[in-house]
């Protein structure tokens, strides 16, 4: 997507054939700034140090440091060294691993002295094959902002929660992939982003690509969306998911499930964006699925820019009260007007994903 | 209340018999700052600057600072510039008015001579008033509480939104009343503290006064309250009520009705407890409210302590985005299960209120 009318990607291989580039996300969005990676120790760091996050961009990005270490050294202890390496800085991120098990793939009895070349070669396609689903999940469900749009004559209302744009992925995104797809078809559209407490990345990263891409938008609080909804001012809402059940039940960010019980009641159709990687075949039923607790100091801290423009801690919650993180929850398909992937849009259950996806019959 | 084992108001008058203390609440959690008031001006700029908030504790502030307008010039002239000083603090607080009416009132055809007498007489009892009609809504709510432990054996856990407590009121609070008086009555219980976005009122106040009277809590972000709801670790809500209308609609903070709605899919109890200062008998249908639309600034900007202990104030949004901040929004009567007023507890409806409250048949 564009960054101030330049088009950019959220990584992209160096000139110079030996580095790549990632947009430091920790900056955002009080300042954009790219940095180079010459080593699988720093594709490392910047995957540990959340310098670059999403699943589908934390994946291509293990698999750029992969062949930055097939420069410096292509022979297989070292190679071993760099998969350990890179594994252990998101243990539970299935994307890392299946990059990596993609590289081993294309690297197996191939000669050392050409290593490099084949890697580099699957790094980029596995950066072009996250482009092109994203791109064709935008394809599928920009048909829902067209559609609104033909019935209403104004500008399409969407609301999403956290961020499933293209800083999730190497460009596009989920969520937003119909987003950018319907503007850049000319649909006139506007963006209600929540917050997403309590790591902002709404109003950090979703407002912050949207207003480098020139998408009309407002944030607002986590608090004021079934407010919207009642008043009419929703006309459909669009979000991302971290697993999704073989029935079609959606684990997503903390406060996904307030937002889909809102547009319930009030007659708001609410969708879910995910590529094919985010099923997960062998689970029905969303309620068993465990969910993460975060520190607490994610809701204690706030992390901004001062007065002089220097990014700043501060603490918001009096010492001594306890604070409790989860961070998902799990919204049941019953509730969920539909899924798009990949592949195109079908309803939230078994039955649903399996005409998607019939080889898995 | 408590704080730190001493018993504790909002506002009460200093032993010299021409001053009010105040605890500055913009100084919460992160500083216990009491403050010496001795003159309407001193009342006014404390009522202005939010240094007292919610609708009782402003009332009773603004009986005070007439008061000590009595003890420097008692005329009619002077009363009336005091008047019109307290009244523009904050223009729409009921209240307020309410409260500068019962000292006019209280002063009518009386001496110049008695008037500080007769002034510090009816401050004290509006303050009194108030105390005694929040500690009914917590004894009337209260066995909501203590039912719940009977029933269960364990721990009742509670969920509250925004700061409906003692800070809001002179002592006791509204929602929160009942979980003083069960904590009295030897209840066990735990309250969820929903930070309440965008000023945090939920983090900084109810959380400081439920650690000061140590009482169990845990603060979490405003978008977990459904997770916890689904997952079986809320037994019920109680919230407060900036405006409740004659059949039970309900006008309080914005993420309220969120709550409501979740609670209701949920099989949560939700419950409202208000003073009878907040029922509006001539409106019936709480959509047509106008919801106050406040500074995008609550959003953008963040106060907190830094690594010094400073008050620091940073910014989280990109510069260029939009922001809505709708300050209410209004729960429909039919997701309410009951309220809790000074009389009693009613059903959310104009027969249950008319129960409560005969005189308004």
């Amino acid at each position: 997507m564009k960054v101030d009318g330049r088009p950019m990607r959220t990584i992209w291989p160096g000139d110079d054939g030996r580095s790549v580039q990632i947009i430091d996300q920790t900056q955002l969005p009080h300042a954009f700034v790219t940095q180079r990676l010459t080593s699988v120790a720093d594709a490392a760091h910047a995957i540990r140090h959340m310098q670059v996050r999403g699943a589908p961009l934390i994946g291509v990005t293990a698999a750029y440091g992969f062949w930055l270490q097939t420069l410096d050294d292509p022979r297989d202890a070292a190679l071993a060294a760099a998969r350990t390496e890179l594994l252990s800085t998101r243990p539970t991120a299935v994307n890392l691993r299946f990059a990596l098990e993609a590289m081993d793939e294309a690297l197996r009895g191939v000669d050392v002295a050409a290593r490099a070349a084949r890697a580099r070669a699957r790094a980029d396609a596995l950066a072009e094959e996250d482009v092109a689903m994203c791109r064709a999940i935008g394809a599928h469900g920009a048909p829902l902002l067209e559609a609104i749009h033909a019935r209403s004559g104004r500008p399409v209302q969407m609301l999403t929660h956290c961020n499933a744009g293209w800083l999730a992925t190497v460009d596009w995104g989920t969520a937003l992939a119909p987003v950018y797809v319907a503007h850049e078809r000319g649909v006139p559209l506007h963006v209600w982003v929540d917050e997403t407490r309590p790591r902002n990345q709404g109003a950090s990263l979703t407002a912050w690509e949207l207003l480098s891409h020139r998408i009309p938008h407002t944030v607002v609080a986590d608090n004021a969306g079934a407010h919207l909804m009642q008043r009419g001012q929703v006309d459909l809402v669009i979000v991302g998911s971290d697993r999704t059940t073989a029935r079609g039940d959606v684990c997503n960010k903390i406060g996904t499930l307030q937002k889909a019980l809102a547009a319930h009641e009030y007659g708001v159709p609410f969708h879910v964006a995910l590529p094919v990687s985010t099923i997960d075949w062998t689970l029905e039923d969303g309620s068993s699925i465990p969910i993460e607790e975060r520190s607490g100091d994610e809701l204690r801290q706030v992390v901004g820019r001062d007065a002089d423009g220097k990014l700043v801690t501060v603490e918001i919650l009096p010492r001594g009260s306890a604070v409790a993180n989860p961070a998902f929850d799990v919204t049941p398909a019953r509730l969920v007007s539909g899924l798009v992937t990949e592949r195109g849009r079908c309803a939230a259950s078994r039955e649903g994903l399996l005409e998607l996806y019939p080889e898995r019959s």
